[in-house]
């Protein structure tokens, strides 16, 4: 295991041939247990862009099959299309041989000087400052242990802070502060866990155990600027056990440099 | 060749060994010569349904890799994980021995007794009635052929259709009806089809040549009742030479069926 638990570390992947690399999936960057989803799909970006050779990962699409336990993995990478300008690439992280996340990927160069051409159909809700936000402790509001929040500065705006004082709205939504230390400027790859960095928002709805995501969906549209991103995450649709979510991550200079979907597990009392 | 350009006929797939099928890519279910990308996700559904022995596609991401030609081509899938009551299955879609199209699937059993619990983040847009709503003609507004409009009904509401009389309003926003002739009563495999059926949205912004799809990840969240579904298309961020767009499938009875987001390349002059 690494001796350092900064992102920098517990994503690092080690090549050891050709589309191959030994990761290690470190105790701490996980929820009851189990690791966060956000924090896997990293490292199939980092191997993803590494195996193409692209300097960044823009877009993910990770199917979780089964949680790995903290410890050593594998994970392996095929390029299905090496085009001009961007690839696309199969990647999958095994422990013991057996599939715990299998992702599709693209990778490319995203373009520092661009802006964007037209944002009408993006969220713009009002974000309290950083230091008027509250971090959140490594605890869900019924007690469960949440080691991750040890490791990262999540920090939710008051406004939306209701659901940890055991009160949620019903409006389903949680938004704040992601600041993840050694990592002032994020990359494409953390980008890929800041999408899944905040407390699912349906504790905002009902409080329940556990959210495990089944499908999850990230775009990296821009590189940030330096600093914490904010982060909005909104449920959709509770139907059937399957509750849909999407979020969206600007930079600190209100920029959208990333969003997803995610379809997850939801088990009522 | 089908003989029969029905929507069951043309996302037939004929399997000729274990998580192997041979399928026809119908010339007319096709945009400026090329096969819609929601046709060609629709028989990877139905593939992975099969093959994991459940009787729906719950949920889809796809990545296209290059458009394949109308003709016969091959869909090849893998059980990756078959749980309890729902499973996760690799499909891809090649021809000539290219991959054209993978996907990862998960399928399940829908409930056709369960209802929403809460649905607090889906849009509720006004939508005209179906006799109200405009027919597109087989025909981009800059007068691209788009012959799979002669094989599906999509009926826009009078209330978006600027697009097609050349005044895109700048919202990024098309909604309206989609009828499948011979399918009075979608399934989930169709839903796949449905949540990309119609115009790119980018068409209410500015129009441009065709907006290829890169990604495409899709929920089939219910069954939708007989009839036909409305459809909404919105276009949310262009940024560099990409856009995303959500877009969401509601039965007549006016329920949530299926949702999806995608990636798209865009050029502009």
């Amino acid at each position: 295991m690494s001796r350092s638990s900064l992102f920098s570390a517990v994503t690092q992947i080690r090549p050891t041939a050709a589309g191959f690399f030994d990761v290690d999936v470190h105790p701490d960057w996980s929820v009851g247990g189990k690791p966060n989803g956000g924090y896997l799909l990293a490292m199939l970006g980092r191997a993803a862009a590494m195996s193409s050779e692209r300097p960044h990962v823009t877009a993910a699409s990770a199917h979780f099959l089964r949680a790995p336990d903290p410890g050593t993995a594998v994970v392996e990478t095929e390029v299905l299309r090496h085009g001009r300008t961007v690839s696309q690439v199969r990647a999958r992280l095994l422990q013991g041989g057996r599939p715990a996340v299998e992702a599709l990927l693209v990778t490319g160069t995203l373009d520092e000087s661009a802006t964007p051409r037209w944002s009408g159909g993006v969220p713009d809700p009002e974000m309290a400052a950083f230091d008027i936000c509250v971090r959140l402790p490594p605890s869900t509001p019924g007690g469960g242990a949440v080691p991750i929040l040890s490791q990262v500065d999540v920090r939710v705006d008051p406004a939306t802070l209701d659901f940890q004082c055991g009160r949620p709205t019903g409006h389903g939504e949680i938004r704040g502060w992601l600041r993840i230390p050694g990592e002032d400027r994020l990359d494409a790859a953390a980008l890929l866990y800041a999408v899944d960095a905040l407390p699912p928002a349906t504790f905002d709805i009902e409080f329940t155990g556990w959210v495990p995501t089944v499908e999850l969906t990230a775009y990296v549209r821009a590189l940030p600027v330096p600093g914490p991103v904010r982060v909005l995450q909104r449920a959709r649709l509770i139907d059937g056990d399957r509750v849909d979510e999407v979020s969206f991550v600007w930079d600190a200079a209100g920029r959208l440099v990333a969003q997803a979907t995610q379809l997850a597990a939801i088990r009522f009392a």
